[in-house]
């Protein structure tokens, strides 16, 4: 570890030097077949973290930027959508489904809690109209992770489109899009996948298509037939300018992803998680989402009072250069967040705990100092 | 020059090296203060090279993500737009007007012609309920430059807002937002900047603002509601995760803009430009645009008969690895276009037209051999 601040938040994650060397090779054209081939490459990569068959598209654009894309391309004014809304980013897509002009129905679940499939096959049933059921796999606002095997188990039975939003976990946590009957799957550069922020990936199935082509949907930028359309070109193009410079950055992060092979990143980061909340336990604190629902990629821990979260997060900060991230809406003083994701390991956890046990003994806490390394230690070594 | 690919097409240019390290830094948070201040500095030299004293917006997307935003946010069903089509590029702001429910009056001009700014009062003055005028400054596709300034002074009179996509000319070409009244107007990284694709910049007036607050625009990643509430934070934000590395990339470039000096880089640009007119015709080849409306930052050739588009720009990238563009449309094979953007001066166009007079040697064409570079020369000394 060098200077740099030690971002433990989800996302941006740190980026190995290897990418960040990648993004810095000089700029080709992008209409040119070395760059087509690039492209290809690239989202035959993005496939196969997807597990799919299916082709993917990489758009020059945020997570968001997916997420509109997932939404715009389906909703037509007065479609009924049915909203898994368990957090922030479930909100995210029922904003969108409002903004494209659909009938949100809404699956309300309490922060911090996932989804019960039951629910879904319930709604679903009651809406056999829906054109979609959004989901946010890994809900990055509350550390949950939701069951979307198992909601996809459920969907096999409908023709209602399955949308789902794996921005903070895929690559981080078990993400099957074939297997699991995902029709629309969406990501964002800067998470588990451990590139910078500013690219997101987005895949669509057969069934999927057959929505999108009879939908006239009011986007141009971020428009499915269009990358379908330069995507089918021998070599592939995209619709517009791509981020050149990010094409390089994924390339090289996903090559990285398949070279320590998916399964074991996805154990690597669900030792990493463990570890998290056990070291969180050893010190007295409580973890916020509800037990069997933790996620894989982050965790949300509760402010212990006694302390606040300028004090917690700012010492932090400012006397250890560790980034940790706060509560969003209500939840803000009310949590933080300890993101474990892409490239982060046992050296950044130890650091974490290390200084957060020092940033708790300064404000008062009482525990055995070493406690949290402890049990980070006791994890590790039992999933070694 | 190394032996990368010599860029001389209108876009993405040659990155400078500074900017490429400066990309290559490691991802700070984007939600804590370091990265709000370095944004505000960056957002706040992208209102300068705009010479506005309002604020501007960086977006992480391409150009065209930019002119969706120009358009979305302020068109709604029905609206009135008047859109000025001279090329590929004001098509495209046709499109989005129509994308996005607006009806669109085309003032149409000739591939290869400017507008006559008579026209265009003409057209506004009968169509006073018109919500805004769209017009490309650089159009790339015909290599044209469009009267801004003067369309500008017409517009003061109206009520009607004036957009104007500047992706091709901001810092190459004379662009003054505030002076001549352009309500919105919109560039991209990776032209006349000099950074890699994959960010656009906004900037909004007043009167733009008026109509943005009064519109429930379809739009969600792109909305410049959500922009503006976040960039008034103190430091600024962005709505959505920005792309971190490319605003390292916007600001070192443009610092190097505002070292070189506005004046200084827009002058070196026409002076390009005029040192490939001259060229091009000391070997005999004829220029597409009419003369007069020749853009500053990339000329537009006929292809001479006896050679093929592939012949020719395939020699010039197969066998002296230097990258010229073709032509778009109903253009394609029948124009090929030089980029004299960015970085780009008097050491690549040597190399491209001394490869270039060797190309047509190759394919039998007759001038003096050391022609064209000699026309470099005479106008390079005459403007130094």
């Amino acid at each position: 570890m060098d200077d740099t601040t030690l971002l433990m938040i989800p996302g941006p994650t740190t980026v190995p030097k290897r990418v960040l060397d990648a993004m810095s090779q000089p700029i080709i054209n992008h209409r040119g077949a070395e760059y087509g081939e690039f492209l290809g490459e690239t989202t035959a990569m993005m496939s196969e973290v997807f597990q799919t068959d299916n082709d993917s598209y990489l758009l020059t654009g945020s997570g968001t930027s997916a997420m509109e894309t997932a939404v715009a391309n389906i909703v037509e004014k007065g479609d009924k959508v049915i909203n898994i809304v368990s957090g922030k980013f479930g909100e995210r897509l029922q904003q969108l489904t409002e903004v494209f002009g659909g009938e949100s129905i809404e699956i309300t679940v309490p922060w911090g809690q996932a989804v019960d499939p039951a629910e879904v096959k319930r709604v679903v049933e009651e809406n056999d109209d829906a054109k979609a059921v959004t989901l946010v796999h890994n809900e990055s606002s509350t550390a949950v992770v939701n069951p979307i095997k198992e909601v996809g188990d459920i969907m096999k039975d409908y023709d209602t489109l399955f949308v789902v939003d794996t921005v903070s976990s895929l690559a981080g946590d078990t993400v099957k899009v074939d297997d699991f009957g995902l029709d629309i799957c969406l990501t964002g550069s800067q998470k588990c996948i451990a590139a910078p922020p500013g690219m997101a990936a987005i895949t669509i199935g057969d069934d999927a298509w057959n929505v999108i082509d009879n939908v006239d949907s009011p986007t141009y930028y971020l428009n499915l037939k269009k990358m379908k359309k330069s995507g089918d070109k021998v070599p592939p193009q995209t619709p517009y300018t791509p981020n050149v410079s990010m094409t390089y950055a994924m390339n090289e992060a996903l090559s990285m992803v398949l070279e320590e092979g998916l399964d074991a990143r996805i154990k690597r980061h669900h030792t990493g998680a463990e570890a998290t909340r056990q070291a969180a336990k050893a010190l007295g604190l409580e973890l916020f989402a509800r037990e069997g629902d933790y996620s894989n990629t982050l965790t949300a821990i509760k402010m212990p009072e006694g302390v606040t979260d300028d004090q917690l997060r700012g010492t932090m900060r400012n006397k250890y250069n560790i980034e940790l991230a706060g509560g969003q809406d209500h939840l803000k003083g009310n949590i933080f967040r300890i993101g474990h994701m892409g490239i982060t390991g046992l050296p950044e956890l130890a650091a974490t705990f290390t200084c957060l046990e020092m940033t708790l003994k300064e404000f008062g806490f009482d525990f055995d100092a070493g406690a949290g390394v402890a049990a980070l230690e006791d994890v590790y070594l039992k999933n070694a």
